[in-house]
């Protein structure tokens, strides 16, 4: 844990998987072949105060939709990588386009395609209903499932150790 | 508790936020860009019983979609704010065009975003699954999650506190 | 329990609330207006078998939609009747279009809005996650909440109090 | 359990049921009539380890819609029967098809209408909230339910049956 402390300190940018970690894994799909995915607000509203105090986002994900391109674009997400089955090309390019190290970088993932790039990362974040080898090889679990605020809690962890969440709330709880 | 249930006399109208409170904080999102939310059958009954019994409704949400809309109307819910992330004016707004006293009005919450508002209310209500900061500034939580009950429960405990639930009741089980 | 029993034995029609008995309360709704429901394909298979053992069906609904009307007829409920927010006139209508006595109908429901019909009918059943007020007020209560598989559980213990279920049983296991 | 492995190890083709084995057995409709259906993307990436072993896939399923000719297509599973409430003859058509002995196909199944054929395979597995005759009837049992998760469980301990997983698995864990 206090090595997940330091290493939280460092981070500048959060990679996202999509399906599991965004979501709870499940891919509606209709008879015309649309795709369909449910997000959750709360992370949403973490991942928008993330945006806010300066930390970048980045998702990565094996599947390609319209769906995640919408959402991921209202939520200010600058780097999008879909269709990206071998995840491991995909974070060299971002490595590439972000300029950062990768200690500067945090990546939460639920499954065995994302430990390519949780083993390069300064910070490896797996959701409590990830897959064995996955959290096997984390630096840190949330408490919480994919799609039901893992992503929250990975924002106001990451803002907390780096001493900006406290102002946050401090502007909701203001009278003015 | 005896607090909360002086509270609860008092209102006149009750104030939902609709993400986490009137649905489980799912936003469905599909590839053509439409926004989709499942609501909840006996939080809308319990919302025609509140309506029926000459309490208000409101909706503030920080969200815009047309679904929200639809439903509030269908439920005649008569104030509807949508698209507003920061909930402090459009609740100054509402007291103006209602002409009620913070004191007569409930507000129903589960994130930070709502603690503006809960904090002028008279009666401020977190889900069972809010976030901790509401639940530390909120008059009483409520026993179910959002989307799963949490507004029928907050219809029915007003309605009770306020004297007017068993006769409504009464009409559910008379032979005529 | 010895009760439910011997009223189970006498039952010709199974008469369905919709939303929260057949689904889990959730009203999927979409930007343009359309309704989606989540039925539960183990629910749609006791029904068949309920129908193919010469048991009769029939919902009541306080909403209206064309997905009821369309997942009704494919598992052949005859009699569907929409738009019924007082749910005691379309109950009798339908004794007289069925032709059958209070005792031969079985009615299974959620809120309160069911307890008008719940009272009249010769076994009333109340779903897991049913109201109090509907639990009070019935003749047996399922293992399981609305959606998750509660109906199914009615249409076996209907088959096997009326002795049909085992032979049902038995053609899925005969080798030919 | 000892058999239940050895079994698994003469398996060269999987056949799975598709509502409440591979989704929840939830069937979302709209008013317009079409279709959706909530796959889960762990299951997905099991099927596709699977099939990357050389492992054959099927589906046989009671229901038709377009979702899971869709679905299924992507996954490269290359048998799909669809519209079958008898799974008899769309088995016997399977044997025929792809040439293979009973004993080296796995079926996982979740109703009573999947008895027929469990009955007749190497390997008949239900998932974990399968129907108590299914559970009664079956070689093995998931851990997880339908749709959550239960697919995956079987593609992998199919694997490790089999001496295959731990290759897999070590391609994701390799630094390049």
């Amino acid at each position: 844990m206090t090595d997940y402390k330091a290493r939280a300190k460092a981070i500048k940018m959060v990679v996202f998987d999509v399906d599991g970690v965004l979501t709870d894994g499940s891919l509606f799909l209709g008879d015309d072949g649309q795709e369909y995915k449910a997000f959750n607000s709360r992370d949403g509203h973490g991942m928008t105060m993330l945006r806010q105090a300066g930390i970048a986002m980045a998702v990565i994900t094996g599947r390609r939709s319209e769906v995640v391109r919408i959402r991921m674009e209202s939520l200010g997400v600058e780097y999008v990588y879909q269709g990206r089955r071998d995840k491991r090309p995909a974070y060299t390019e971002l490595i590439q386009a972000c300029g950062l190290e990768h200690s500067e970088i945090a990546y939460m993932g639920d499954d065995v395609v994302d430990l390519p790039v949780m083993r390069q990362v300064g910070l490896a974040i797996a959701v409590a209903d990830a897959h064995p080898l996955v959290k096997q090889y984390c630096h840190w679990q949330t408490r919480l499932p994919g799609g039901a605020g893992a992503a929250r809690e990975v924002c106001e962890e990451l803002l907390a150790a780096q001493g900006k969440l406290d102002a946050i709330f401090a502007g909701y709880l203001s009278s003015s």
